[in-house]
């Protein structure tokens, strides 16, 4: 913490801000300048409140000067972490590909969609069963039925799943039925739901809130480090800003940003991000030249029907085009596309 | 909703929209155009996706006409609604003056604060007894502890609180103890703890997302309206921005908006809006001046010591001289400062 | 400035930040941490760059601790600054009412305008002749012809003139014909034309750009005041957001954040900053409110055939209910209204 | 355009609208719908103004239906434009990539970095003789002098050059000394600047305002495309946001969004996007995988001595790697990287 005095600050008003510094057991550094006079503190034992000296008088700013986050910092963990799910690695010098329809509408949708994921390449399967919708009035999902049906669909193909829980009691059903956990943007911040989530033995997607600054996601993150869980995977999905031709913007600089900050892998979804069937595949393509590592897109065989964010949906063979073009830019990045977990099985 | 289509459409692609709006049991009219061809589309039973129009062939735009929410429209109640918390009411031609702690730090603390705003005119006390904290190391409040002393020093002076529930648990608790219970702007979208606000009889202020759309905050208040629960205050408390000078922007012009699309009573959090004291007693008084039906301001009497937020909280003698200014400036804006609830009971 | 190491730094990179401090003419302090090391720079004679000492190895940051604008700044000149139009003066204690067209659209459209807002108490009349549009085909103003239409309506009625500049041609013209010149949104950051501004002796009003900080904003009246013209009025004139309800986001608190930072005078135009004239009246109210010295809204008494910005003019009537409500309002927050210059002449 | 009523307009309102559209030459089409009616106008020989409609009673909403710009369009020009700077080549099926120092500082420096450059593959020579800086007391470039060496550097290696031209002063000389002329982020608005530029014979790299929707920066490229000057590449160089970690968030899905809509070539700058040397790299690559025509990049040998952004300087080693793996990257993407002007010539 730096604390900058007022460029009129009295004597004593400084004086009291040293022995406040030295009542909480830290030590002052004085820094005379030429307008004003700023005070160094060391010996940070535990976080320091830039509002307790904010109220002192005379006092003009204070400046945190220590990052927030611990545990999910590089400064903890300097080697880049690997998360599992099944035999999928999110990790350095991997890339997953995790692909699947918005919502899981039926059985028959959901399995239809799934063998043509898999047959085109995806290493996981997606498919919301629990929908956080803006309008009451949209499409909620199916709810249980939706996480069974899922399932049974990833079964089929051999893929694991990855599948968003809203709120304490969706997460105990989907704990139950998928491989890994979404956290969507809208709960980035749900306290409650990030501490239960650090509870679980099974891997976490945590994708950016809204308009959540990096030091608030990895604070979110920081959650569900602290309460035992490790197993966090990264989401970018685009942030809110002023521009109507996108849905959001997808804050791609995010990767390496967070690559310099944090050990945890990070991922985009550029469905979500764009919210526009043809800017994906540029957008999926730019995610793994950015040192992503790994990609989640919406695929539907039907997208005029879809009940949920049909316009950003790839077609199939959209999906398959983009996945060969995937492969091939690997190679270039010296990165290796995960074998999909059925083939990785005889 | 209304359809335009590519500039270089075929003739048949068009034949295929007017049939499939026809196959919706909607009736298309076709709008013809120098560059192009529009549809609009009548007889709207139920809200139609641009999604489902985006996705076929020829289609460039698919434009919704009519708002997504309903209940919380002027068109569904012309008239302003009012809302009754005790003997406090938020609506037309009155003012609403909310203060307290932040957070309830102990009950020596709350009782001595509570005290100091209602002497100085306040008609409801604030006090958060859980905490959303972007850090997990931060103070997470005393939690039910925190809502009996809340209760305790406002029985003590007599007048009614509004604390947060961050969660279907402490809901229950703040359903039990405060007289209305704040949503805060990191749950504007947890749609089932809307949705369990919606089933209960208690009065809600709904307080506007980090970087909420109006209508997302229309529709979040749609979820609670739809189940029952009329009761609602939107809090405007500043959105996410660029500038580092103030924690947020307080969007003021939010007020009017409000007024013109919806029927709901709209209020101003000005500290965690600017988060910064001496921004807090110019915005309260302007969010008077631009129309808001009610004000919620932090005090705090030391708050170098704050567990929380201790910059933006004002002190009594601070809040005292604003709650003077709020009741002259309430003459020439033509509203009613409240009675105390306790100056109104004999 | 201060310096923080990265948590790996090794010595030797310490020493070099230190030597490299030292050839500079300035002197480190050291502040050891728990995690790394920070060094503090004191003696600054010149602006340091951040630039220079995040290049060397082993630094993580380097923070500026001394704001970068020096002649604006409060630290410069302690008491508020007056600026003077005529006899209309902005500044401490005192509010200024600006009204008139948007557009000047021709003499008799001009001089009923200002015989409008004149007689509703008016204290300046503004009225664009060079109009910076988005779109080459949109009405690009009257030039030099509409300078003269303004000044003679101005002078038939008895008050000074604020309109804008859009480059050097159009500045030369402005500076002939009006009382005070106007920078507007899209030219904060002209800084050829602000120098130009600054070496001429007549008034200015700078709109605040599109998007810019606060820092920004007064970073382009320092290069005015840095050529010798300090008779600068800053404008807030709605940033750039989300929401597509307003064409901006009015940020009032800039207004207090002003105040705190500059001896400046400061004013609000809620006709730009919301683009629409149901707020404008509430929004105007509110700038008062929170302190403003100023506000300027756009009159027009045929809106709908307005060449510009017709949707957010107020009609002469809603003028002139607002002119006696910003009366009363006055007289609550202890400031005079201008006598408009007419009333002062004899 | 679509006009669009009041719940509760009365039925002489909406015969003032239908007649008020007939008067000015078009035609409107009534669309009833269940909550009110909307009005469908076509026969657009002009541009219509939301305001002249919004302006009329019983009126709620005027949406515009086409898009603002024509020349830039391509609805006006459904092949992609192809911009030549000397034998560099700007469109379809190629990749340019542009480097060098942000400013001039010295002929020894340009010339050191352009040797540099031009060894590591770079197509064309950038460097800043005119710099638009935020404030007057940074180094503001050397002008004609800068001018003058980088054309000296440019030829000794046998690079076309672009540099930036701030007001029509510097425009003259940067016409005469350079090969393609930049207009930046902050007089994307500077009306009269694009239209000077639009009278003249040289290519144009138009960067993106500051916080410049796409609309508006199509519409700054209408104002050049509209004096007759059609060589105009776009250049993204990110938008103003709300995370500290970043100068800009580098808004990549702008390439393909442009793609779409318009036929001129789009670049991307990410020194300045960033703003950081380590993140230039992974969003240079993330560049040419979403689909742009080029690359800029600030490369210096001295980064921690730069005048002017040395934190964002790739180093020229770095540059080297960079430009080995856009040509690798290249291969997949299906595109050319051209070969440079010197190559081209034996």
């Amino acid at each position: 913490m730096l604390v900058v005095m007022k460029s009129d600050f009295a004597d004593e008003q400084l004086v009291a801000v040293l022995a406040h510094i030295r009542g909480l057991g830290f030590t002052p550094h004085v820094l005379p300048g030429d307008h004003s006079v700023a005070v160094g503190i060391t010996g940070n034992r535990r976080a320091l409140n830039p509002g307790e000296f904010l109220a002192l008088p005379g006092v003009k700013e204070a400046i945190p000067v220590t990052r927030p986050f611990k545990l999910a910092s590089r400064d903890f963990q300097r080697r880049d972490s690997e998360v599992r799910v099944g035999d999928v690695v999110f990790g350095p010098g991997r890339f997953v590909v995790i692909a699947g329809p918005c919502a899981v509408e039926s059985a028959e949708q959901t399995l239809r969609i799934a063998h043509k994921v898999k047959a085109a390449g995806a290493h996981m399967l997606r498919g919301g069963a629990f929908k956080p919708r803006s309008s009451p009035y949209s499409f909620q999902g199916l709810g249980l039925d939706g996480l069974r049906i899922l399932r049974e669909a990833a079964r089929a193909v051999g893929l694991p799943t990855v599948t968003e829980a809203l709120d304490l009691r969706s997460l105990e059903m989907v704990y139950e039925h998928a491989d890994m956990i979404q956290i969507g943007a809208r709960n980035m911040q749900n306290f409650t739901l990030l501490q239960e989530v650090g509870r679980l033995d099974k891997p976490v997607m945590l994708k950016r809130g809204m308009s959540a600054t990096i030091d608030e996601w990895l604070m979110a993150a920081e959650y569900i480090l602290e309460q035992g869980n490790s197993r966090i995977v990264l989401c970018e999905r685009g942030v809110r800003s002023f521009d109507p031709y996108t849905r959001n913007i997808l804050d791609l600089s995010a990767v390496p940003v967070i690559k310099g900050l944090s050990h945890l892998p990070v991922m985009v979804d550029p469905s979500h991000g764009t919210g526009q069937r043809d800017k994906v595949i540029p957008m999926a393509l730019a995610s793994l030249a950015a040192g992503a590592n790994a990609v989640m897109v919406d695929v539907h065989d039907r997208p005029g029907e879809a009940l949920c964010d049909g316009p950003q949906a790839l077609l199939p063979e959209e999906f398959q085009s983009l996945r060969t073009r995937l492969g091939r830019l690997a190679e270039v990045m010296a990165v290796t596309l995960q074998p999909s977990a059925a083939r990785a099985s005889p």
